[in-house]
C-alpha cells in the first residue's frame, strides 16, 4: 500500500473552508491577544512613568499584589502566543509568524525564590503537638499539602496510633471526634459475612463502569426513591458513585466551581469539607455566622434567609464569586433537622440567586428523635431549581460503614452527574464492596425490621445517657434528636473565653487520651463549642465520660486555685 | 456488523484527533484567557483601592491614558472570549459551555453582551459517536474535565454499555483495547471467596489509617521484599495504599511538582497517565520519543541515556521545569524488561539532573517468557538515590483484579510517603477489601504453587495463540515476554500511514466491535501501531482475532478496488 506523506497545512479530509475559517479565527485571536499584550505593556509603561514621578512608590508597586499580578500577567501572555506558535496549531499554518515569547518578568529578574535549605534532607517542620517529615523532594504544593493534612488530621492521627481497648489498652485514646456509628457494628458484621454477600462475579473483578456499577446505581436510586419519599422514581442514570461522600463532595467542587470560586456554608460546619473543597478544587467555603443567642421566635443557630443574603451581600462585595450553598440536612453537629418550610425557603433563595444548592442528606436514616421529621429535598413536589439541586448521600453515617467508602450523589442534572463520573477512576470503590453494598441496600426487610429500629433504639440510650451526664455537670447542650453527637457549650471552663482558651481546653483533653471536635474546627464563630460523638459502644462512651468529667474538674480545679492565688496577691 | 452513524460534532471530513488536538487547544487556551481576566480584575481592584485610599487620584486614572488601556484591555477580553464562543468555533464544541463575558467596561454604562443561550438547559453537546450532556451548569474548569474524560474514554464506555457474551450478545464489543488479565478470573474468584477471606472486623467498617490497614502495608513490604528481591527488608511505613495505581500516580504528580511542571516519559506510554497527571496536578507529560526502527546493536523501542538527555535539554530549551522521570518496567505495551544495567544507567541520568524517578512495576509478576527476567528498582544494592525512586505497585495487572482497586507506593522518602497519604481521605479504599488483598497476599503457597505457574503458562498459550495468528496475517510485532498485551504494526494497512489513516482503521475495528488501543494515544511518534491485549479468555480471543481479520481483509479488499479504479482513470 501507497504511503503519503503527512499534509501539514491542511490536515486531510479537512474541507477548504473550514480551514481557512479556522486560520481565519486563529489569526483574528492572534491579533487580539497581540494587541492585548501591547496594551498591557503600555499599562505598566504608565504605572513605571508614575514610579519614576515619585506619584507611586516602589514600594508602592513592588512590594504587594501588584507586581505578582504584573508577573502573572506577563507569564499568561507568553503562554497564550507561544501556545498558538506550537506544535498543537501548527496544522493551521499559524506558528512561523510567532515569536516565542519570554517572560517580562523573568527578564526583569524578579525573584526566584531559591531554597533555603539543602535538598534531599527531610525538614522537620513544627506543627501543633509533633515534627512532621516535610521533605524538600516535594513541591511548593506538595508541602503545603502535606503540612495542612497532617495539622487538620494530627488528633485523628494519634488516636490511629494508639487506640483504647478495655483489655489492650485502657491508656489509648477514645475518640468522641469524629462522626462515626459504631452501635450496631455487630449487626453489620453479621449481616455482611451471610452467603448472599458472597457472590463474587467476574464483573465485580475488573475495570468497572466508573460512574458506579449498574446494578448498584439502580439500588441507590431505588433506595432513595422510598427513604426520601421521593414523589416519582428517581433514575439511576442521575446516581454517580464514588469511594465516599468526600469525594462526592470534591468532585462537585471542581464540576461546579473555577478555583477561587466559594460556596456559602452555615456554621458550625464540619472541617472535613475544608480540607475537600480546598485540597484539589481550591473552592472557597464562606462561612454563614450563626450564632446560640436566640431572640424571640427564633431558636439557637437557626439558619435564616436573611442571614443568607447577608452572607451572599458580603461576600460579593469582597468580590468573592459565589457559585452554591451547602447545607446539612439533618444538621451534623447540631442534631436538628430542617423544617419542609425552611428548606423551601433556603432553596428559592438560591434559586433567586442563580446558586447550586448541595444537600448533604448522609444522616437522613439517623433521626431517633420520634418527635422530629426528616424532610429530603429530594421529597419536594416542586423543587425551584432541579438542575442545581444536588444531594449527597453514603452509607458511612446511617450504617456505621465508613470503612467501606460509599458515596452517592443525586443530580437531577444530567450535565452535572456526567462530569462527576470523570472522577471515577481516581475514586472508584471496589467492586466487591459495591456488590456487599448493593445486597444491604436491596435487603429492605433486615433494614426496616432489624436495623433501623435496633439503631435508633441505641441512639436513643447513647443521647439519654451523654445528655444526663451533661445535666449532671451543668454542661449546656443544644437539644438534638438527629446524628450521632451533641453540641455543647463549654464556656464557662474557658479561661480565657477565647479560642485560645479553647484549644488548650482541647489539648487538656488529649492529654486524657479524649478525642473531642472543638467549634473553632467547624468555623464557630463563638469560643467554647465541643461535639461529643455519643455514637460509641456504652463501655467506651462510659470511660469517655469519665475522663470529660475529670478533665473539667481539674480544669475548675485549677481556676479555683488560680483565683485564690489572685486573692492572696492583692 | 453494526455501522456507527456519521459523527455530527466534529465538522464532516474532519477527522477526530484534528478535533481533539483542536478541542485541546481551545480549552486550553479559554483557560488562560478565564486567568488572564480575573488577573485584570484583580489589578484593576487595586488600582481602585489606591485610588480610595487617596494614593492614585481619580484624575489619574481616569483622565488619561489609563482610562482608555483599562477598556481596551476589558474589550479585547470579552471580544476574544465571544469569539471563542462564536459560530466560527461551533465546530470545536466550545460554543455551549462559554458564557459570553459582559465587558467590565459595559458594567461602566458601555456595552454589554447578553447570553446567546437560557441557563440551565443540559445542552446536547456533540461528539464523536454520541451526544454528552455538558450543562451551563458547570464552571469551565467542570466542562473541560467532562469532554476530556468522555472524549478519552469513549471506546471504553461504549464496551461498558455494550460488552460481546457468547450467548446473551454475541454482537457486542470485544475489548483488547484495556489492559486487562481476564486469564485467571476463576481462580481469582475462588480464592476470594474461601471463608478465611470472610472475617469482618470492626475495624474493617469504620475509618481507617488513611495511609492504608497497617496489616496491609505490612504484607505489602513484606511482599515487595520477597517478590522484588530487596537486599533488605522494605519498611511497611513506607508503604501508601490508595484505590489503584492511577491515585499513587496522580498524588506523586500533586506532591512532586508544581503546577506545569513537567515528567519526561518514554514513549509508547500508557494514555491514562495523561489524564491522571492532568486531571488534578495539571503536571505535563513530556514524550521521550523512541522509534522501531534500529541501527546495529539496538532493539526496537530501545530507551538510552542519550535519549534522556537529549529529551531533557529539549524541554529545558522550552522553559520546562521538568521534574522526573517515569519509567514503566515491564514495558506495559512493549513486553519487554530493562536490563538491570539499563537500569542503573537511567537512575544516574536522574540523579545527576536531580530529578525524581517513578517507576510502574505493575507487571512485575507477568513476565511468561523463562528466558526474560525482571529487575526491581528496589532490588538494586545501591540505589543512585533513594529518595527520589519512587515505585508503583498494585494487584490490578498481577492478579487481575483491576475492580478490587488496590495501588501501591513504596518510596525511601519518609516526606514522600507523608505527602502521599494526605490523599488516601479522598483515594481510600474499601477495609472490606483491604483485609481481603492482605490475606490473598499473605498466601505464598497459593500464589506459588497455584497462580504464578497457572497465570504465567496460560499467558504464554495466549501470547502463541494471538503471534500465530499475526504471523499467519504477516503482520508485524514486537517479540514480547511480559504483560498482558503485544504491540503490533499495522503500517502497511493504512491509508494514508498518517494517524489520520491510524484513526480511520481504529474505528474500522469498532465499527467492528472490537476495541483497540491505538498508537496515538500511548504518543507513538510513528503512525500504524496497535496495542492487542491478549491476555482475553481463549473464546473471546478467537472471536476478537476473527474479527481483527475481517476488519484488514476488507481494509486490503477496498485498497484493491482503489487502485484498479485509478488504473481504469488512467
Amino acid at each position: 500500500m501507497s504511503h503519503r506523506p503527512d499534509t501539514p497545512t491542511v490536515p486531510r479530509g479537512q474541507t477548504r473552508s473550514q480551514s481557512l475559517r479556522e486560520q481565519r479565527v486563529c489569526s483574528d485571536l492572534l491579533e487580539m491577544i497581540r494587541h492585548l499584550q501591547q496594551s498591557l505593556k503600555e499599562h505598566f509603561t504608565q504605572l513605571t512613568t508614575w514610579q519614576m514621578q515619585g506619584l507611586l512608590s516602589l514600594e508602592q508597586r513592588h512590594s504587594g499584589a501588584i507586581c505578582k499580578q504584573e508577573d502573572l500577567l506577563d507569564d499568561l501572555m507568553c503562554k497564550m502566543v507561544n501556545l498558538l506558535g506550537s506544535e498543537a496549531v501548527s496544522g493551521l499554518g499559524l506558528r512561523p509568524p510567532l515569536p516565542v515569547l519570554d517572560s517580562q518578568a523573568a527578564n526583569r529578574g524578579v525573584r526566584r525564590v531559591s531554597s533555603p535549605q539543602q535538598a534531599d534532607q527531610p525538614v522537620p517542620q513544627q506543627r501543633d503537638s509533633e515534627a512532621t517529615l516535610v521533605s524538600h523532594d516535594l513541591s511548593s504544593r506538595g508541602i503545603e499539602i502535606s503540612v495542612s493534612y497532617h495539622l487538620d488530621f494530627q488528633d485523628y492521627e494519634a488516636y490511629q496510633r494508639d487506640k483504647y481497648h478495655k483489655v489492650k489498652n485502657t491508656l489509648g485514646f477514645i475518640n468522641l471526634g469524629t462522626s462515626e456509628n459504631k452501635l450496631c457494628t455487630y449487626l453489620l458484621t453479621e449481616r455482611l459475612c451471610r452467603s448472599d454477600m458472597n457472590r463474587m462475579e467476574n464483573i465485580l473483578l475488573q475495570y468497572p463502569d466508573w460512574r458506579g456499577q449498574p446494578f448498584l446505581r439502580k439500588e441507590v436510586a431505588c433506595f432513595l426513591t422510598d427513604y426520601c419519599q421521593a414523589p416519582s422514581p428517581l433514575d439511576p442514570e442521575n446516581v454517580v458513585i464514588l469511594n465516599g461522600c468526600y469525594s462526592i463532595f470534591s468532585a462537585l467542587a471542581m464540576v461546579l466551581c473555577d478555583p477561587g470560586e466559594a460556596f456559602l456554608v452555615p456554621t458550625p460546619f464540619f472541617g472535613g469539607f475544608i480540607f475537600s473543597s480546598n485540597l484539589y478544587a481550591r473552592v472557597e467555603l464562606i462561612p454563614v455566622h450563626l450564632e446560640s443567642e436566640v431572640s424571640e421566635n427564633t431558636h439557637p443557630f437557626q439558619l435564616t434567609v436573611n442571614k443568607l443574603e447577608q452572607a451572599l451581600v458580603e461576600a460579593r462585595l469582597k468580590q468573592k464569586k459565589v457559585k452554591g450553598l451547602m447545607l446539612v440536612n439533618p444538621r451534623n453537629c447540631l442534631g436538628d433537622v430542617c423544617s419542609r418550610d425552611s428548606l423551601q425557603e433556603y432553596l428559592e433563595f438560591a434559586k433567586r440567586n442563580r446558586l447550586h444548592v448541595i444537600v448533604d442528606e448522609s444522616y437522613m436514616l439517623s433521626v431517633f428523635d420520634g418527635s422530629a421529621t426528616f424532610h429530603s429535598v429530594l421529597s419536594l413536589t416542586s423543587l425551584p431549581d432541579p438542575n442545581r439541586t444536588h444531594v449527597i448521600w453514603g452509607t458511612s453515617k446511617d450504617f456505621g460503614i465508613s470503612g467501606l467508602r460509599l458515596g452517592a450523589l443525586y443530580t437531577h442534572s444530567k450535565g452535572v452527574a456526567s462530569a462527576v463520573c470523570s472522577f471515577g477512576c481516581l475514586h472508584g470503590t471496589s467492586g466487591i464492596t459495591q456488590y456487599k453494598l448493593y445486597r444491604l441496600l436491596q435487603d429492605r426487610e433486615w433494614i426496616d425490621k432489624v436495623y433501623l429500629p435496633t439503631n435508633r433504639s441505641r441512639l436513643q440510650d447513647a443521647y439519654k445517657y451523654i445528655t444526663d451526664e451533661l445535666k449532671a455537670l451543668e454542661v449546656p447542650f443544644l437539644k438534638g434528636g438527629s446524628g450521632l453527637s451533641v453540641w455543647v457549650s463549654l464556656k464557662s471552663y474557658l479561661e480565657p473565653c477565647t479560642f485560645d482558651g479553647e484549644l488548650a481546653l482541647h489539648r487538656r483533653f488529649l492529654d486524657n487520651k479524649l478525642v473531642l471536635s472543638r467549634g473553632k474546627s467547624f468555623r464557630c464563630e463563638e469560643p467554647g463549642w465541643f461535639r461529643l460523638t455519643f455514637a460509641e459502644k456504652p463501655s467506651e462512651l462510659q470511660v469517655a465520660m469519665h475522663r470529660f468529667r475529670q478533665v473539667l474538674e481539674e480544669q475548675k480545679q485549677e481556676w479555683i486555685v488560680k483565683q485564690l492565688a489572685d486573692a492572696m496577691r492583692e
